[in-house]
């Protein structure tokens, strides 16, 4: 599949001269129209062999386009905070904002494809990471996003010469990769196994061109007219499709009606007595657990969903009770700031996942998108039916680099709600927990029933499993929310041996 | 001074039980209130003495108020993203936005503190230290912050006791602190160079509340009552003084018009062939400079301000042309997001500021306050007066921590200027960059002239220089922005040794 771009292509310096004012001209229109238009990121990613190229046509794009709206990051050895955290935390905390260019200099194929070279990532590994790849494009494409991947290649015997030749020049000693290039066999697996990544990673909305860096005038033209159309392109179509909203949207449980929430044995109480004896004993049991060395290896993430006064605020008091404040963050989720609008919707949450030995709360979170936003109307079907995949691939991630993920939905029935709304409204100190957005919220509670029945069927997994939990009594909830939060642990720990 | 402290103050149960309900409900109000009003932040620093109730105060915190907008951050060893730059980073990474409340357990009094008895700290290091930590305050308070600082205190005997009480306690093993308090001399240092902290740091604004932490009911009475208090004032003063703008804006700088900016000879030009030449030169040195080692024990910044049309980008883009961009990042200034506008005003900048071997160009800077803000009127004359002094307050602290900082102005004349305005709505990739704006900002030239003049004055220091760059002849301009670039850094690395 590289054959054709060991042909040795080249453009003569008039046919370059002659186009480039114009195609410059246009790539610069191109580029004020994404920022003007602002409702989609560039992200460009760089690949391929050494010596091609990779770093000149950065440079070339920085000097035909205005540089101060492409950020290009090159991801080297992680920090140890990005470390401490999923693999995809650092290319989350560079994605261009709606508008900008991002050019990712390293990313996820220079790494998986390094690894498999140098033998640190074996077959499957790879084959994981590209599945990755494609789920992580394939989001940020249904975000948006334009996706372009560009391999530069050059034939072993070009490559060899053009090292030769940049070998002296010290203005080119940032080419220097990892991987000891003169050796044959490099090349050869790198370019082997990098065909596989190139096919399989390919797709329509994130295609891979491969572009020939031998000579200097047919790569930088090559590069900036697949850029200048792929990028009028995208103008045009998200400037024509404000998204079609219409089509189905059920997801469908089977056909008796019969949903989870109403399995739930909500008449469970605890004693007062009971509780208080059972509380000291579970805080006292998640202090210590937290404390335990084996956290070092691992974090700890709590999604806390359910329905309005359901009694989230005060189980998750509960559990912060038991914690030194410098052990959790908590994380409430409401609207989102102009900044996360930016971004893919996943990103606001990328930005608070806790590093190794944390915790952090999310009071509300991910889930939203196929809670509220399905139910008001606020994400289109296509795009809450999506988020499922998308959720489950995030926290896929999570649990693989270590987090120990429980997610709660609290649950309450209509007539507890209602005297607890009432109750609110004449405690002086929690009139403002109640708003006449809740009574609205309530007027749909049949179809919060059927949102959350989708998703606990969708997204509770066997390493990130939902817990429902019976919350007509806040006593029994709370203690099986603390309860359900140190068995994840301990399963934890005695799974790391 | 902390003697008062050491009396052994306590109040009863009942006492306590009888006010804490209203207590409660007043400071969750104000709570309320400090999100809805969303003009300031609460910051509140938690110091003192081991075992004096420090962390409880803070669960405690946690409990009486609505914990979702209240963020704990203890600073415990820094990451190395967070050593690779200014010690102030991290805490300006964490400061709380407007409506919210930020607690500092662990914070550049506890720093400062523990290096002084542990004597990494020395008495001049120690006074330094102090000195950054008013002015940090000051400008937070400036900002619209309410700064509560509390002093947690117990008499060494009492402190014993309570040390030997907490042992054998599992839930409180987080009070370990890396000074070993079971010596006296430890505790007799803390207290003789924390009362001198407490005194030289206290202020109307920012003022320190200590407390003594033998009496749970006692102390957290207490902490609750000043914070509630302290909180209603704020809120109040706030709503009253939506600030007020008037007052005398001038800064003056002699009576006989001279300005900095006419003392320039705009008429300095390079021939083109000199130019290509001194370019190369130029270009190679600095690229040569970036890769050098000692670069590793520096940041490079670059500030570029100058009047529109000046030939920023043009100059920039020469500069990046140098370099690898990998190692460099390119910072345009526009419109704050929401996130920016809710926090203090170098938030915005702080954020860039680049780790050791690398270099942030800002295209537009912090300068904007004493520019554009001042001449249109943004900013009120005591904002914009106060500036001065948080810059440069700012840039040592760059400078302090091996950043290299550069500062340009890039000046030409008003004819230029119409020329080039002229030129730009002529050729047709360069129309993006002349709007209605330029022009508007055309007629203010005289006021730009003052405020440079101001700038310069006050803001050119011995380690953060302004260069004026004379940039009627681009080409001129370019190799004089190269040379000033180059120069610094052989400055710095050869102060290196």
């Amino acid at each position: 599949m590289f054959e054709s771009a060991e042909l040795g292509h080249r453009i003569d310096k008039k046919t370059f001269d002659a186009e480039v004012p114009a195609l410059r001209e246009a790539l610069l229109q191109a580029q004020f129209d994404l920022k003007a238009q602002g409702d989609f990121p560039l992200l460009i990613l760089i690949n391929g062999i050494e010596g091609a190229g990779k770093g000149e046509t950065v440079k070339l794009l920085h000097e035909w386009m205005d540089p101060r709206h492409i950020q290009v990051t090159s991801f080297e050895h992680p920090s140890d905070e990005e470390q401490a955290r999923p693999a995809a935390w650092r290319y989350w905390r560079q994605l261009p904002a709606k508008g900008q260019i991002g050019v990712f200099f390293g990313n996820w194929y220079s790494q998986m494809l390094q690894g498999r070279v140098a033998g640190t990532l074996d077959e499957a590994g790879f084959e994981h990471a590209l599945d990755e790849a494609v789920a992580l494009e394939q989001m940020l494409c249904n975000e948006g996003a334009l996706v372009l991947k560009f391999w530069f290649h050059l034939s072993q015997q070009r490559m060899n010469a053009r090292l030769e030749e940049l070998e002296d020049d010290p203005q080119h000693s940032w080419r220097i990769s990892p991987l000891d290039w003169h050796q044959s066999r490099i090349y050869e697996d790198f370019v082997r196994h990098g065909q596989r990544m190139v096919q399989r990673s390919n797709c329509q909305r994130a295609p891979w061109h491969v572009v020939e860096g031998f000579d200097h005038y047919y790569r930088s033209l090559t590069v900036g007219r697949i850029l200048l159309a792929s990028l009028q392109d995208a103008l045009k179509a998200r400037r024509k499709d404000r998204r079609d909203v219409g089509g189905t949207a059920r997801v469908g449980n089977g056909l008796d009606q019969r949903r989870l929430l109403d399995s739930l044995d909500l008449s469970q109480r605890l004693d007062k007595a009971g509780y208080q004896q059972q509380l000291l004993t579970e805080q006292a049991r998640l202090s210590r657990l937290m404390r335990d060395p084996k956290m070092k290896r691992h974090a700890l993430v709590a999604v806390f969903e359910g329905n309005d006064a359901a009694g989230k605020g005060s189980a998750i008091r509960r559990v912060a009770d038991a914690l030194d404040p410098r052990q959790y963050r908590m994380v409430p989720i409401g609207a989102p700031s102009d900044e996360e609008l930016a971004h893919p919707y996943l990103w606001r949450f990328w930005r608070h996942v806790p590093p190794h030995g944390r915790f952090t709360i999310f009071d509300r979170s991910w889930y939203g998108r196929v809670l509220v936003e399905r139910v008001e109307g606020f994400a289109a079907p296509v795009d809450w039916q999506r988020a499922y995949g998308e959720i489950n691939a995030f926290e896929e991630q999570l649990t693989e680099a270590g987090t120990i993920l429980v997610k709660f939905w609290l649950a309450i029935d209509r007539d507890t709600q209602y005297e607890r709304f009432k109750a609110r409204e004449k405690t002086p100190f929690k009139r403002f927990k109640i708003t006449d957005e809740d009574w609205r919220n309530r007027e749909k509670w049949d179809d919060y029933v059927e949102a959350v029945d989708d998703m606990v069927t969708r997204t509770s997994t066997r390493d990130a499993p939902w817990t429902l939990v019976e919350a007509n009594d806040k006593r029994y909830a709370r203690i099986k929310v603390l309860r359900t939060l140190n068995e994840a642990l301990e399963r934890a720990f005695g799974q790391d041996g």
